[in-house]
């Protein structure tokens, strides 16, 4: 046993002990309004940089707030004080974000999004409810927390960690592509680790090895320079939304299937193996749907739900809006619509093409007199981590050991854009491990975080960190 | 030739003589600031009803203000003394209102807008400018004068005429249908006149023979029961932006024909005639859609501009909105979204009929998981005179006589709802004369009139109501 080994258990009820001080410093986290996609919080955002900053400082990493053209990064490293006794331990790279989503509807939340607290469910769990009590500053906290107990314990991390937290995860991660590629140097190690992700159920914890891309588009079509009354103009007046309508309706065909030319280039079959280890993970369309008022999947017809939300592609309109929208009536013919459009990739579709042809695709159902602009805000190719990967499978043996249960690998439907780069540009695999429930309400009103997420969490990282460093 | 139209000279004469007076008259009653939607203006609007009251009074008409629960209605009465020497001239009904639009944005006018004056065009033509000098305190007066000259050289009236003049048009006429309802018996009569309408243009008068009804629907789709991941809900749970813009996209087809079923029930082809008067017209779509920065009309294939607008029935998205909408991206799919759509009615369509097809279009396309609820905020049938009624006939060859050029039919693209009842209530066909203009900025800062619309308007209900009477 190594004296890192050794160490552990005093490590697990440090973290018992100080998990009211660890509540007590997520709850300072979450109470910054760090909404990154809306420029209005540009200073929260640079507040929330300065916390994750100061708490790691705090516990001996040389931390920083970088600048980018957007909001900072937080780059913190951290180093270890040898007394693993097996030669030199991988050095770590951990990600996060201390960014949240924007908020609204505002009038369907319980209780402000930024005033954090405990609550209990109706089956009696404990749980953390504030706009990024999960995504990702409850997560992040988990990684830190453990970081924090290793420290009080052993006087020095379990091995060298460098932690990289940024702030446009919600909106894109526009600056974050560029600053690992101008400071590769600095953050280029071993192994990345990631905790943005979700257990398989409440029980049973869960290694992501396969995320799928992301390309968002906004569309923005203009047909007359100003809004119409209908009495006088409707019949003769292309409006923009009956053209938005027309085209987007047009993505999908009546299986299902998106219809934009090339859009399933790269996207492969599951190998058998993998896909009856899915079916027999025997993922209801009533168990996953049932929470949300859903019952019958709106995929790809023929398709299992675990493979239309982990391992199929998907065209999702996000947003729209254009004309009246108040109450009552108003019989104008809009001058302009707009619309939120994103597609979920998986195998080794290309975002850049698949960005081309949905561009393509809306230009060739342009009528006379509708112009369109567009603009990108998100633009992330699909991963796949090996299942031989050996930081994969002692990670797995950690979590066995802290929940009693077997870990499961699986995918995730949506996208952490940076994973991507961890091996393109750093030549690094990423270990994806998170503590997020299906019902944690990420981006929407309510969102919570089980108290054992954040708890039992914690001291998953504290047996994972150790399974790496011996 | 008949007694009346042998005095019709004199009549002209006497008009022409009069003008100054004429004006001096619609001065006064444009001083007064009826503005009706403004409760702040009630007693205003008191004043205006009881100057219309007074000045049919001063020309031999039993008048009086009526009061309903908004302002009142003046309901005048005036005989005929005889003297048509051909059997018993038709009653007719004479509607106009006396309440104008609000003045804001009150710093666009050059002079008050209560401070009617003359004013010359750069182009040369004479102009009455004041709110209302158009809409309609201008076009009714032109009836009016037309009477004060018969009875003046004639001693009567040429035919029996009750005038309604009502005080809320420009509010949405809330308790005229009842008005109209409750006293059906004196209204009734043979026929119904308005100048509430346009010109053609400068030189052409128009009759306007049919106004497109409407059909005003809300449609609030629900999905999920809150907002949800894309990228962990993706692929799996419907979307209702999708499921909107899939079936509002299928409202036309690629030939901008409606596609509900049923819609084109009771929309009848043109006349031939009355076709190749409107072609002779020569609106081209660049003179109707240049204005506004557009180029190729968006309606039905092969049908011109000015039937795209006028006689045909259309349906337009007049808002959508769901999802983010906001800023940069946000990766949801939205528990629900909704849309405003309307409908204009032309010919025999049956408004309550169209209504509940296209609720059944919308619910026969409904995927699973997805509701719908309506509401309504109009129901307007459509009004066709018919091209062969007798008293359009002899109102065309009388606007003829005056203006020099064969008066044109058209159809107007918005509606007046009390038309409608005047058909339904009261059985009576409405022929619409106006003399309004294009450039009139009714409902806008520096309304105006042209002299010559109000001195010829006069000259023609002259020419009109003799014709009526022969």
């Amino acid at each position: 046993m190594t004296d890192l080994a050794k160490a552990l258990p005093a490590v697990l009820d440090k973290i018992d002990a100080n998990l009211d001080a660890s509540l007590e410093r997520l709850f300072e986290f979450l109470k910054i309004q760090s909404i990154s996609t809306d420029p209005a919080y540009k200073d929260q955002c640079r507040a929330a940089a300065k916390f994750v900053a100061d708490d790691l400082a705090g516990i001996g990493f040389d931390a920083s707030v970088r600048p980018t053209k957007g909001h900072p990064v937080v780059v913190a490293k951290g180093r270890n004080g040898g007394g693993s006794g097996r030669g030199k331990p991988p050095h770590v790279l951990f990600y996060g974000h201390y960014d949240v989503q924007p908020v609204d509807p505002l009038d369907l939340w319980e209780t402000p999004p930024f005033s954090p607290r405990i609550a209990t469910t109706p089956d009696g769990r404990k749980i953390i409810v504030a706009r990024g009590a999960c995504d990702d500053k409850g997560q992040v906290m988990t990684f830190v927390e453990a970081c924090r107990a290793f420290k009080a314990v052993t006087g020095t991390l379990p091995l060298p960690i460098t932690a990289m937290i940024e702030g446009e995860e919600e909106c894109g991660s526009a600056h974050l592509f560029g600053f690992v590629k101008d400071n590769a140097a600095e953050l280029k190690h071993d192994l990345a680790l990631i905790c943005d992700t979700s257990m398989w159920d409440a029980k049973t914890p869960a290694i992501t090895t396969s995320l799928r891309g992301l390309v968002y588009e906004e569309v923005r079509l203009t047909c007359a320079d100003r809004d119409l009354h209908s009495g006088l103009f409707g019949g003769a007046a292309q409006n923009p939304l009956r053209v938005l309508a027309q085209i987007l309706g047009a993505l999908h065909d009546k299986n299902g299937r998106v219809t934009i030319p090339g859009f399933y280039n790269g996207v492969k079959e599951l190998p058998k193996g993998i896909k009856a280890d899915l079916a027999k993970l025997k993922l209801t369309p009533k168990a996953f749907l049932g929470e949300v008022g859903l019952k019958v999947p709106a995929g790809e017809k023929g398709r299992m739900v675990i493979e239309q939300i982990a391992t199929r592609p998907t065209a999702e309109i996000n947003g729209l809006v254009g004309g009246y929208t108040g109450e009552g009536a108003k019989t104008v013919i809009p001058g302009k619509a707009t619309a939120k459009v994103s597609f979920r990739l998986v195998g080794n579709q290309d975002p850049k093409k698949i960005r081309d042809a949905f561009r393509k695709f809306v230009r060739d159902r342009l009528p006379a007199d509708a112009k369109v602009e567009f603009s990108n805000f998100g633009l992330a190719p699909p991963i796949q981590i090996p299942f031989d990967n050996p930081a994969l499978i002692k990670a797995r043996a950690a979590l066995a050991a802290e929940w009693g249960r077997k870990a499961v690998t699986v995918g995730e439907g949506g996208s952490i854009p940076i994973v991507a780069d961890f091996k393109r540009v750093l030549g690094m695999d990423t270990i994806m491990v998170g503590f997020a429930l299906d019902d944690d309400r990420v981006h929407s009103p309510n969102e919570k975080y089980d108290l054992a997420s954040f708890h039992k969490g914690t001291r998953s990282w504290a047996r994972i960190l150790t399974a790496l460093a011996g």
